[in-house]
């Protein structure tokens, strides 16, 4: 898929030793999906849903999604699908999809946007949702949080200590603050990871600990931009993850002083933002 | 957490030996948030999110994913959080949380509503929506379609050979619709589960290929609620996941006549439901 990953300039621990190497990221953009039909005398393209999603097969999403909704069965409910909106500079992807119905499909637009919601891990949205981040008063994250390497090295392995019902149902994913001396401050555990984090950052919110600048955030899976999100406005300022981040969780990593680890599997992890928070042993 | 799983009975196949036994599955069951605030003549309670999730912690779910939407930044924020409504029979649970911010609290419920989403894959939500799904016409899956056991254990291989972008960035989820000799019809990726079965089924569209009663659904993740719902309308006989299903998946397929498989991973595999469907090796 054209556009569906980007090369980054990272830095990776393997054994010990540190390189800086180019990486391959999944591109993460919003993808917004317009509707329009000429059933009645409002012909104007109405935004039903917005999604993160990685480019690639837009129009197969937009169709799909609109299968899933029940709202078209059959491709000649379909006038016409195609991209519209500028091109990001970034990732060369254009953002939007732009759907005709046929006009015997039965839609009710307002109806539709009542009930917008994405089926994403979502957040706010993308591009447009930094920049609600910047206006909205989220500054970069000023903290003197750092973490020794081999802390670091030890997290996941302490969260896994933490994870009762992924034990039995191997089902779960789960979120942590951490302390600089590795110690797991709260552990939670959820089927979504976005729900996992948000019952860590409701838990630290009730004992007063926010926002949470000297606690760094765990996560068993992915570092999608929501995630990294919910840690800024928490105000943490490091976001630890097992597995991949996306290309939009490093730009706002970037962008706001967040330090972002992934690949997080001892004795190696990669450093996607924010180094300067891991210090050497001692 | 209380809650947070339940006992199922199902299938297992490990190393060609079949077996009946309890197993235990992560819990999947939608919350819904109801704001409510007296700062105006209005107090009633507004529901301004649904979400999938795991019972436990639900209140810390809650304040948190007020944090996240930068709605509250302090405990003094919130005059109470209690769960309300009715307890579901199957967990225990009840799934709807109330909070009362405090009056000086600065919030625009006409607003919150309209940007209403969830963050979660969240599809249609629970139980209300296995209702929906009937009420709208949703009939139990009706297809001869089968797939060999030895079949069944080689198509995770297979998707492995069609993910392009995870083999480079290993940051991606892929599906795949698959016919009864085990042949990859269309495969697709994406950061969202979700979405990586949007563009399956948009393709499937696209081809003329809906409903689909003789392709198999196959997931390089979890099985949600939301992707059987997914595998459902597009009236896919049989939904396989690498990882483990949730609660309300297995509902769903056990309700619908969907065949659902988890823990695909050779020579082992989980049957939850519609086991009729996997035939033995000839």
């Amino acid at each position: 898929m054209a556009g569906a990953s980007i090369v980054v300039d990272i830095s990776k621990f393997r054994d010990g030793a540190k390189s800086q190497q180019e990486d391959s990221i999944a591109v993460e953009e919003p993808l917004e999906l317009q509707l329009c039909s000429r059933t009645a005398t409002d012909s104007a393209a109405k935004s039903i849903s917005i999604t993160m999603r990685t480019p690639g097969d837009d129009i197969d999403l937009a169709l799909g999604f609109l299968v899933s909704e029940a709202i078209i069965q059959h491709p000649d409910a379909v006038m016409s699908a195609v991209h519209c909106g500028e091109i990001d500079p970034d990732s060369g992807s254009q953002n939007t999809i732009r759907i005709e119905l046929a006009p015997d499909v039965p839609i009710d637009l307002d109806r539709l946007q009542r009930h917008f919601y994405t089926t994403s891990s979502c957040g706010v949205c993308g591009k447009a949702s930094i920049e609600a981040l910047r206006v909205s008063g989220c500054s970069p994250v000023d903290s003197t949080f750092t973490v020794p390497r081999a802390v670091l090295l030890g997290l996941p392995e302490k969260l896994r200590e933490n994870q009762q019902v992924f034990d039995k149902t191997g089902g779960l994913h789960a979120a942590a603050a951490f302390d600089s001396q590795g110690d797991i401050v709260v552990a939670r555990e959820d089927v979504g990871r976005h729900n996992a984090v948000d019952k860590v950052i409701g838990s630290l919110l009730r004992d007063g600990r926010l926002p949470a600048g000297e606690l760094g955030l765990l996560v068993s899976g992915r570092a999608s931009f929501e995630l990294m999100q919910k840690a800024l406005v928490a105000g943490m300022p490091m976001l630890a993850a097992v597995s991949a981040p996306s290309s939009l969780a490093i730009k706002l990593a970037r962008e706001f002083g967040v330090t972002l680890v992934g690949f997080l599997r001892d004795p190696n992890f990669n450093i996607y933002a924010g180094g300067e928070r891991i210090s050497e042993d001692v």
